[in-house]
């Protein structure tokens, strides 16, 4: 009877606390991540304007918003764009999800036309650093010689070449590519739903982050044909139509905005999710690149 | 005419290589990973004996198998399987689904007995290092001061301080508790499928690691509730009943085997992660700790 007692208080305390995410300052124990959050001014967030955001619309009315990255890909960011406009997407699917890897969506017939896009593209792997005010965050990366946020953007880079590129963190959408480096432009495209492919980083041209709806890619079913491709066409995921923000009709529109990781606000953001407080009886001392991406809030 | 003919086979290569993960050794390129692991002989591979296996089968007929790490958690491992043993598991239910983060599950009502299990138990978040032969992986781990492998587990450790811990890798299974650090039973148990939130090392007991159908979990509707809980009864994924391998009629057991870490071929799979070939034109020098889990076959 105690021993139930004492079990259901403890299960009573999962079920509000469960790994620890919800809980905030204690007395005077350092903030946690979302009581940070709280502090945050209006002008902390950046609002992304509606040129820069890619609607994914699913069969089933699921949207997925996609915000572009035109100041690392910007050939590519042109010629995504140069297809949505032709409604290249109109009518094609999800062909391809891999557990702990990638979704990855485009033609499956691998017949339509790229209209007025570019069929090949020189590769945008990597930029020059220079003109990027990049935030580091502390602590080793291990894929890069230092790394950090510029923009809301998860940057890796190598001061003594003067090079930076994106990296593969979890949401990041990329121009999928066969052998040949410039054979990626943007007609399949993947988002990362899983641990940080890092590896492809420099070797696959990033394009943009999924800004809302990644669950909707997330958490459909695994394909079980080698690479995580469908089997068959029902399984494909369809996708009614692709559009870019200006394009929508604006009661359908989304406002998306990523916290300025150039504040002092994303500092103690990160600051505070490299040592949680309250819950956490062990503080890390790190986070990873990847393990900060920026908050984002979004309103219909 | 020309650009559509270019665009086709660009497409068609996609379709084959996408992500370069089929890419095997070309010529003289080092192997890809794939390559390396052909060369394992059968005494590479580590069969799991059945009573380290832990079946739970979903209400839809899904197998999730889990691997018990009681070399880690031994007082954790033994209250499972007094859970398991007792049925406490069976016609519970995954509660919430976090995208890129965690699936859980246990028992929604809180009311269920623990039967000849403990409600509390002392954490078992590290242990002596001594005992433990690790194999370090290299470069630096940002989370702790060295990380590695023993007998297929992903472990960090401290040599000043002799302790080790597993780390939360994607798959891995830990053992949720409430506010003390006693609280974690067993009886709510969560997979990773994010992510590695790395920040949860050394403050919940992990027990396990999801060695076949992690897909089950990662791909559930993610929960609207609070951390990813759903927030209705009906949305809930009913569990049919969770038991030992060794309560499993064998013509539903599954074989499950690891590659062996200590081996040289691991090494060498390693190695090929680190430095990829073939599709890849940059090659990382580097895989993180999360990015190494040891491959394993799954035969029914």
């Amino acid at each position: 009877m105690k021993k139930r007692a004492r079990a259901k208080a403890a299960s009573r305390a999962l079920g509000l606390v469960a790994l620890g995410l919800l809980v905030g300052g204690q007395g005077s124990a350092p903030p946690s991540p979302n009581a940070v959050l709280e502090t945050a001014a209006a002008g902390d967030w950046r609002s992304v304007p509606q040129e820069k955001l890619v609607y994914l619309m699913l069969g089933d009315g699921g949207r997925v918003v996609i915000e572009l990255a035109p100041a690392f890909a910007p050939r590519h960011v042109a010629n995504v764009r140069k297809l949505v406009g032709d409604r290249f997407f109109d009518g094609l699917s999800v062909n391809r999800v891999q557990d702990n890897y990638v979704v990855q969506w485009g033609d499956a017939s691998e017949k339509r036309p790229l209209g007025s896009a570019e069929a090949r593209l020189e590769p945008e792997w990597e930029r020059a650093a220079e003109g990027l005010a990049i935030v580091d965050v502390p602590g080793p990366d291990g894929y890069a010689p230092a790394a950090g946020f510029v923009n809301g953007w998860p940057v890796a880079h190598d001061p003594k070449r003067g090079r930076a590129w994106l990296a593969h963190c979890y949401g990041m959408v990329g121009a999928g590519r066969g052998d040949t480096a410039d054979s990626g432009n943007g007609s399949e495209l993947y988002a990362v739903i899983g641990h940080a492919p890092r590896h492809l980083d420099r070797n696959v041209t990033l394009v943009g982050r999924v800004v809302d709806g990644i669950e909707r890619l997330s958490a459909l079913p695994r394909g079980t044909g080698e690479l995580g491709f469908y089997e068959s066409a029902g399984e494909r995921v369809p996708i009614r139509h692709v559009r870019m923000g200006t394009a929508v009709p604006e009661r359908e529109r989304v406002e998306v905005e990523v916290l300025r990781t150039e504040r002092p606000v994303f500092a103690r953001w990160v600051e505070a999710r490299r040592n949680r407080s309250g819950w956490f009886v062990n503080p890390a001392g790190h986070a990873d690149l990847c393990n900060l991406m920026p908050p984002v809030r979004v309103r219909s």
